[in-house]
């Protein structure tokens, strides 16, 4: 199905222009823009201009009138402080968007050319990148992804290659190495990494801070891995069209020198992250045989990228045909653009109406499991996952098919114990399209995996992340596995929806509002331990989707508002009985999220929060309950909940040591009345 | 100086116990114990038995009576979750502490036997994991740290090796790669990690996730790396032995078989997180022809362990001898209870002096650097570093010389791109005693090192993060760089000091606030941008001390608080001049230490805040902010800064485009009047 990589034995002259000039433009681009800016790193798209430009004009699937095609190749750089790298390739291949006005705008507001690339702020950026090492996560999960949707639809509509370009700083971060395992283990062979191994970062040479072999590192985790000149155009292409036909996974080390042609800042941590200055600059002009101004590339190097940007044309062109065609175009475009299926609210209240009629007992994981099992029949592009925690975040349905080496045809992947490359591959999944990606692994955990759910945030992308064993509930493993300050620490990510569902019923309404919500991630906190039953209604209307709710109203006169989340609704629930029988009224609120309650009409939330006495129950700190109890002390709010890390004992046992009972709860409220 | 690893030859027998004995001991206390607590881990203990047994009758330098002793061989259990192996090793060597009562509370409240290691609560536990790959982190540390003391110190007060069980959660962690490639650089020949390699993790057998050759791996990272038998003492011991005479760290494969003796579950997971039953244990018993009742070790088998636990009395003895007669004695004892200079006092209020005499207008992330070069004078044990940002942060004084593999005299680090890495050494570093490390990267990568950061905390270690470009104010670097939630989620972990200066005055009283905090890690937020100077005096009293004060007081009477942190105090200041204009009077206060004002009397507090009108600027999110303003709106507090993530932009157009500025402080104040 590639058809447009045939041009592996030129270095660019099909064009009329030789590969030197096509990189050349790259790197004037690069220092020019950072000049302009005054702020910015030319050193390393001015080493890698010659693999970029043997990638792009040689290998690239991709049509840049067409940036959203599915089938495409992906392009990830990793090391995304080389964005100039990025953006010319962009504008010189033609990406509509990309005018010459916005690489003059590099790093000003509002530009499409922002310091780091952003997804979805700039057309033909397939993930934000910057905080080192997630590209290459991301990478991992777009070519899984590939695999997986291939598995499912066959070459027709997908089968393209995954590249990416990653530097000595992605190279040293953790999370490559949870990444590199996990493509070596799962043999995703479509995935090339391009290493800019240009022997600098930003304290000095590498060998300050690193001696690793990295081909041989590669290798031990089930790579191919060579290395060559990374300024020979043609031992970069043979490199690539070897890798293209491997079996494993393959990564290149190209032997770079960052700032390549600047003549006195080359080879140096100066050329990494600083404009090189006027003198400079017109010494690279002089020492790569570029004569032209600033922002200006002449016509015929222009058309020479130009066609590199139109060379999928034909690619795609066979590919709509053969799309258009497709028994399963339906389902393909359905899942492509995120949308739910018809049966989705069908299944929900399904789910909801067996919770109804059988009442069960169970922690909300095990809700999650039931509701887990029962959407992915209506959802077979939902993707889960654990990161070795599968019978404890009861993250596998019954039906559930792992994905394996070689046989993707599974909707199931056991991530092993990587956390953070879990995370950044189901960025990748979910940026690659087609899938819904959720994984667990304990609340306490998402500490190992924020950077990439930070991202998961700012690139508004949907991925659902399964965290259980929720609080000091958790038990005998003792503090280092309770969470205590997690859900304050998660709550205050912008664009994050924080679930922490009381029961069942709550479970299936909060799992279907990660679904609905296309484009943000959400957390699920779910217990460990069992929960009452607490919802006897099975209303069709979504009662979590107000985010905060009266669970139970007040007998008699409300002098009091109890607010909870989770496990400790039915404490509240208990502590309202015990005040009721001291005929004290109080109202319990249940609010599983925060996020979504702030939404809402300030008439609303009034009358939710109540205007009499308010006590909060959480076990967690107290950390941002402020914002529902106003000032917490003996003259405000009531907070029953931890002051500090947890303990090793049962479950129950730790409630009671660290005082999170009914009883407490009822003496905060009467201690203000 | 090494006295106490003779016996090398033996497999135990020179205790008049084999080998045998010895490690069904510790295997018959590990499964008893956890199926008395219903709960636990007892498939490892199991399975190490013989690697521990052969470790610390043969290899370990220990003496039980004197668990303190600074030149002690280091023992870390990263994989955690075994935490009865380490238990039972200190029951069976006699450290006073760990009673066989203690044994029989495994995983109960307050018993000295929680489900995972904890530093500071059980003597002779080196540093709490569970939490996968952190020991091995910490061991990097540690094995560092011996070495940069060694260097100080001489063979006479500090020789000795550093060892580390861990396991394949441990080497899946992303943290395993920053740790193992670290030292691997640094060639810490001192370090060696045994690895359980028993091919199971929790979801099943490691072929499901993981495909890693280990031994070629740590190779590949310089290490030397062996496989052996972890059943055959002999082997053991020969390849412990070699490693010793390394000039590399060295890692031993030890092939062993999870839940060894367990005669159904053996080489299963179910061996490796739950109780084994009834049915099993009474399997294994016979299996492992122990016949003794649970808890009862027979009086010669407990007799040969406690010998162990003495072997080293005579190396102790000997050192004591050394230590009392080394010229070097008072600072190094000093140093080792971590204790401040005797010039610490003076050395802070020179810097002050001069801060108050010069008046600069200088990023705090700067003046940090000066308040670090004037204090490395005085305390020689300040170990720096920086995780690839020292030009950045600033974290290297001029006078600091580089640690470089084999020359360990100086006192800076290089940690490369390895932010977790980096945290997991300093929590290591400070452990092992002797040092005050502190670090640097950006505020924002804070989230790379999360899981570090919280284990400072719980583990009260005096750790300090230098965090630097703090805000929005970063500038062109965009949202990937830009901190907006990471002063919520850090000031939300119980027990850690959240620093913010707002000018060269309070960073050096921060600086000396987190130096003084022996028991607790802090965050220093510093700005990347010049701040004004605020604060003329030069009073020796530490205004930050109280965590936040009045800044500047009202012009005429008191009708509102404006509060801010960091670089946002001079925006306060500059609204309060502009609402000085119009007769509004309004108070500014700084804020640096969240932690510390609300240690502060209500009184104090009050008289803080103040009566009136309250309105926060903070270049980040509002969440928590509650506590100080109660609840946001228009009727309620005032808050001026983002609701999301940043922008790439110079930081002064940044800070513009969301209107974080004096004008919108002024309106947010008169809007509420």
């Amino acid at each position: 199905m590639e058809t447009a990589t045939a041009r592996t034995e030129n270095d660019g002259a099909a064009f009329g222009i030789n590969h030197k000039d096509m990189a050349n433009a790259i790197r004037a681009l690069a220092m020019d823009a950072v000049e302009k800016a005054n702020s910015g790193h030319p050193g390393m798209p001015m080493g890698m201009a010659d693999v970029a430009t043997v990638l792009f004009s040689q290998f690239l699937k991709f049509d840049s009138r067409h940036p959203e095609w599915p089938d495409r190749d992906r392009f990830v750089l990793s090391a995304g402080h080389g964005s100039m790298l990025l953006y010319a390739l962009l504008y010189l291949t033609g990406y509509p968007q990309m005018t010459i006005d916005e690489i003059q705008r590099f790093r000003q507001i509002d530009s499409k050319t922002p310091g780091h690339p952003e997804y979805g702020h700039t057309q033909g950026v397939e993930t934000t990148t910057g905080p080192l090492g997630q590209g290459l996560g991301n990478a991992v999960g777009m070519a899984l992804a590939e695999r997986m949707l291939n598995a499912r639809y066959g070459d027709a509509l997908v089968d393209h290659y995954t590249y990416c370009i990653a530097g000595d700083g992605c190279l040293m971060e953790g999370i490559s190495h949870e990444a590199i395992s996990l493509a070596g283990h799962l043999k995703l062979n479509k995935l090339i990494v391009l290493f800019d191994d240009n022997h600098i970062s930003i304290d000095g040479p590498t060998e300050l801070t690193v001696s690793d072999d990295q081909v041989a590192r590669f290798i031990a985790h089930g790579w191919n891995a060579t290395r060559v000149d990374g300024h020979d155009p043609k031992a970069v292409a043979a490199a690539i069209a070897a890798a293209k036909k491997s079996d494993k996974p393959s990564m290149i080390a190209c032997r770079t020198t960052i700032g390549y042609g600047a003549p006195k800042k080359a080879n140096t941590a100066s050329a990494h992250g600083s404009p090189l200055g006027k003198e400079e600059i017109a010494g690279a002009r002089e020492k790569l045989g570029w004569k032209y101004p600033p922002f200006e590339i002449p016509l015929d190097i222009l058309n020479a990228w130009r066609d590199v940007g139109k060379r999928g044309q034909g690619a795609f062109a066979e590919w709509t045909k053969r799309h258009a065609g497709a028994a399963q175009m339906a389902e393909f475009d359905r899942t492509q653009k995120g949308e739910l299926p018809e049966g989705f609210a069908a299944a929900v209240n399904d789910i909801k109406n067996a919770f109804a009629k059988e009442a069960p007992k169970l922690a909300t994981r095990q809700s999650s499991q039931k509701v887990i099992e029962g959407l992915s029949a209506v959802m077979p592009e939902l993707v889960g996952g654990s990161a070795d925690l599968t019978g404890s975040n009861l993250t596998k349905g019954k039906a559930a098919v792992p994905v394996k080496a070689g046989d993707y045809a599974g909707g199931y992947i056991y991530y092993g114990v990587r956390e953070h490359g879990m995370a950044a591959a189901m960025n990748g999944i979910a940026l690659h399209g087609g899938f819904v990606p959720f994984g667990g692994t304990f609340l306490c955990f998402t500490d190992y995996a924020r950077p990439s759910i930070r991202l998961s945030a700012l690139m508004n992308q949907r991925v659902i992340y399964v965290m259980t064993h929720d609080s000091i509930g958790q038990g005998e493993d003792g503090p280092t596995h309770q969470p205590v300050e997690h859900l304050a620490a998660l709550r205050a990510i912008p664009n994050m929806l924080v679930f922490r569902p009381c029961d069942s019923m709550e479970t299936a309404e909060c799992w279907a509002l990660a679904l609905a919500a296309k484009n943000q991630p959400s957390i699920l906190a779910l217990t460990r331990q069992a929960v009452p039953h607490l919802r006897a209604d099975a209303a069709v209307a979504n009662h979590c989707a107000r985010g905060g709710y009266i669970i139970r109203p007040a007998e008699g006169a409300r002098q009091a508002t109890i607010l909870a989340t989770g496990s400790e609704v039915s404490i509240a629930i208990d502590a309202q009985a015990l005040l009721a029988k001291e005929g004290i009224g109080a109202a319990v609120v249940s609010l599983p999220c925060w996020a979504l309650f702030d939404q809402q009409s300030e008439a609303y939330r009034q009358e939710v929060l109540g205007t009499g006495v308010r006590v909060a129950v959480e076990a967690m700190v107290s950390f941002g309950w402020e914002r529902y109890l106003g000032p917490i002390g003996p003259k405000g709010g009531g907070f029953v909940g931890m002051t500090g890390f947890g303990a090793s004992a049962p479950g129950p046992d730790v409630y009671k040591h660290f005082n999170i009972t009914a009883a407490a709860v009822a003496e905060a409220v009467k201690a203000r009345l």
